[in-house]
């Protein structure tokens, strides 16, 4: 099942992909309005039911996507997660996942735009697959691990580089520089993370290119990290890291500007797109 | 006029300090449920002048006290801003402050335990000041900045070293690993913060010292500077950094463990305290 975050009629809302439209799931069950809600209170299977037996009230082109999670507990972010993208950018590979965090204001629907900021002209893509946290959970054994993930979507780790050697949190939490989404593809149709494949596309054009078997630190791993670090929480958003061909990788470099297009594909999850424009 | 976030009878409320208690506030103005609230309306004036007339409904020892702001947009900290605790730490000036970000769940409120990690020894005291955003703000004018803040309060930015090696997020974002509070001293009361002094006390015994005065980025340069990256909003935290004087720059260090009690004392501001417990 495939659910989603958006505006419909100016409200803030949630429901899943039926056909070619969607059904409105907020208040189907008592107390439920978010898909962060509906996460927490374990009901995604009750809701997908409900889905599969409506008739979609709304069509994709008349809502407005949100952030996969509008507003999670925590976004977190693994860098330098691909061999080939370590290499590139000059990172040694470590034993363990490194990350940064991304506040809310730095992220996106699908078909929203992107803000090129004013201040930088280096602003790059780094497309991801994300992972939306299903139950709470802290020291969680690797081995348990995917049986706290609710299920995937694909992610825009917009960075700003010059920003970002000055240090990190600031080269990666421009407003609205990243993006999340469409979907939220539940984890029961996606049984090995690592079998899936991810491309992004700069104007149409192929920029990078892995399949989710080159990841440094595995998906269980990765959780089994963090939540020694720190409760993780339903909701919570966990991007994995991007693979080779970033922009500021390429002689000469290549950055994103406005009248761009970005777009992260990813089999089995679906093509989040989002457009640039010049920021405020 | 001094303002909390605080629980009162199993239910997260605020109010204003007011002689020897509390006088709580929720609800009092229409749809002005919390601190933050309060902030985004605008309305602390009044609800500081309701509180100078009414009689206290709870005095100190009756709630448990909650971060500053328990759900901020987002809770961003300067790091290495202080020439002395730069020097210790091995850590050159530049010419912009350094920030890292802290997700809710590392902070707690004043007398509620820190907890000591499992996964590490390494657990470390930071004093400082943090200051609460009181109007949305972007490219902030330097010049302008201080009248963004709606006040200020006690922040203990716990650290993990040997995490922090790994990574800055790691290290700073451990399970209640740091605190925020008593109370959010409203910027009427401290028309310039850089006349302030600061002490941490690791079981009564004094261990950092400073004026604000020595921060290497003023608080107006940090607003301005964060605020080119993202949209401030009310309510947002901002943690100015921390001066010499940390467990690991010590020989031999000194790590804060179960059964300890630290606390962060700042002039005209307060002292917001807590004990050490071994984390879950």
């Amino acid at each position: 099942m495939k659910f989603a975050s958006y505006i419909k009629n100016g409200t803030a809302t949630f429901g899943a992909l039926s056909g070619e439209g969607l059904v409105t799931l907020a208040a189907r069950l008592p107390g439920i309005e978010t898909l962060r809600g509906a996460i927490e209170a374990n009901r995604l299977a009750e809701l997908g039911a409900i889905a599969r037996e409506t008739t979609p009230d709304v069509s994709l082109v008349e809502v407005t996507f949100l952030p996969i999670i509008p507003e999670p507990s925590k976004t977190l972010c693994v860098g330098a997660n691909y061999r080939d993208h370590a290499a590139e950018a000059g990172k040694t590979e470590k034993a363990w996942p490194g990350y940064f965090i991304r506040v809310d204001d730095t992220i996106v629907g699908h078909d929203m735009p992107l803000e090129a900021p004013q201040a930088s002209e280096q602003f790059d893509f780094e497309g991801e697959l994300a992972l939306v946290i299903g139950k709470p959970g802290r020291h969680i054994l690797e081995s348990e691990a995917l049986s706290y993930v609710a299920g995937y979507t694909c992610f825009m780790d917009g960075s700003v580089r010059d920003y970002q050697k000055r240090c990190i949190s600031a080269g990666k939490n421009f407003q609205a520089s990243g993006s999340s989404g469409p979907f939220l593809v539940t984890a029961d149709e996606i049984p090995d993370p690592s079998t899936l494949s991810l491309s992004t596309f700069l104007n149409g054009e192929r920029v990078q290119h892995s399949g989710l078997d080159m990841l440094i630190h595995s998906i269980p791993k990765t959780i089994a990290y963090l939540s020694t670090i720190i409760q993780l929480r339903p909701g919570d958003v966990i991007a994995t890291g991007t693979p080779a061909g970033v922009g500021h990788a390429r002689q000469p470099p290549l950055w994103m500007k406005p009248g761009d297009r970005i777009s992260v594909e990813i089999s089995e999850i679906g093509r989040l797109s989002n457009p640039i424009i010049a920021g405020a």
